[in-house]
């Protein structure tokens, strides 16, 4: 094994925050130190030699952001020779899609900052994050159609309207209600209940939904087939 | 970014060849160095400074086995601390599907043989790398699913059974062939020409498919939703 090679690990975290209001959104903490120096940027960082990947990107997103989650999945590796100015670096991505309310943000270490960006308004970002936010954001996406999505961003009963603005939000793209329903009730993950709907305005009120769990994780493991 | 951090970066193919007598099958070699000198790997090395990752899985396989392939895809990150006794190594793994007869194995540098294994059948391997393939091989059978296959691994025209075949090998299971035939077609990547199929033996000879090469690229860059 060569002694020379000259390349450092990093892992950098896609943290997607979804609300019916705000839509699809993305963790950025603002840099304090160079290069791209006050720039955003994904939070992340260099991979301790004794810490696992999987370790590495929680510490990094708990140190810079306050955020602190054990589900992020691994997304892609980014390798391309040049995208560090300061030394070849190796990023390994991972990705997730929480609830942004239930955290409490607070920028530390590498961040002067940190903040919540609506996902059709990024800044300009450091390095080449913002390909690595098209790559997640394709993959959120493409997961939608092999997993049940939603039980952890949703209330525990939803207006079946609440599940489509989620797809329509992560997928991008306004979705066939009439077939979407019929296809979503066919997985058997979500049940509709007898309580209506409470509405500020008029409207005939619909019953509530809510996600039959054990289904909800079975079909999470054995994945679905879902064309939209 | 400290300086010190420890952790080298490498990269390992996983090779995957089909034919309809052989099944699945996934190429080794036989390490001629330490650590698991002897034992069977996985193709695969540490990445020049100066290459791209992707130039490097290339590079790997090529002087380690004589296979020369430019269509891997990016796998999956492995970086677990002892997963190597010498040095902390994270491996950035790729995988392809392949027709063997198409390539001259040939083994050099690290690899003193080189040789195609069937899947069922596989040695005790070096480092994780039976991991590696458990992992190569669930996202082979959930790629299925997504995307059509089969262009490069069957002949120009071929019995409809080849592809069942080829499906049933990937997948390792049964399937029910009345339904798969009814869904394969209805995406129309797959036409029937009015040719017969050359029979050995007795039997009804069925007529000939053949792939819509235009239609097949096109599903493949947008993807399908296959339950089978």
């Amino acid at each position: 094994m060569p002694a020379l090679q000259n390349i450092k690990v990093a892992v950098d975290a896609v943290v997607f925050g979804y609300t019916s209001k705000e839509g699809l959104s993305v963790l950025l903490i603002k840099r304090n130190i160079d290069p791209y120096k006050n720039a955003w940027a994904l939070p992340g960082g260099l991979v301790g030699d004794a810490e696992s990947l999987e370790e590495a990107v929680q510490r990094e997103l708990t140190e810079e952001t306050g955020v602190n989650i054990n589900y992020l999945e691994q997304l892609y590796s980014f390798g391309a020779p040049n995208r560090d100015p300061r030394n070849r670096v190796v990023s390994i991505t991972y990705y997730g899609l929480v609830k942004p309310d239930a955290f409490e943000l607070k920028a530390d270490t590498d961040a002067s900052d940190v903040a919540w960006f609506n996902i059709k308004n990024l800044p300009k970002l450091a390095f080449d994050h913002t390909q690595i936010i098209n790559v997640a954001r394709n993959r959120l996406k493409s997961k939608m159609l092999y997993q049940p999505v939603g039980f952890e961003l949703l209330e525990e009963k939803f207006p079946f309207s609440e599940l489509e603005k989620l797809y329509m939000a992560v997928l991008d793209r306004p979705i066939d209600r009439r077939n979407f329903k019929k296809k979503i009730m066919k997985f058997g993950f979500l049940e509709e209940t007898t309580e209506k709907q409470m509405l500020d305005g008029a409207g005939r009120p619909g019953n509530l939904f809510r996600f039959n769990q054990a289904k909800y994780f079975q079909l999470q493991k054995d994945g679905i087939a879902f064309e939209i």
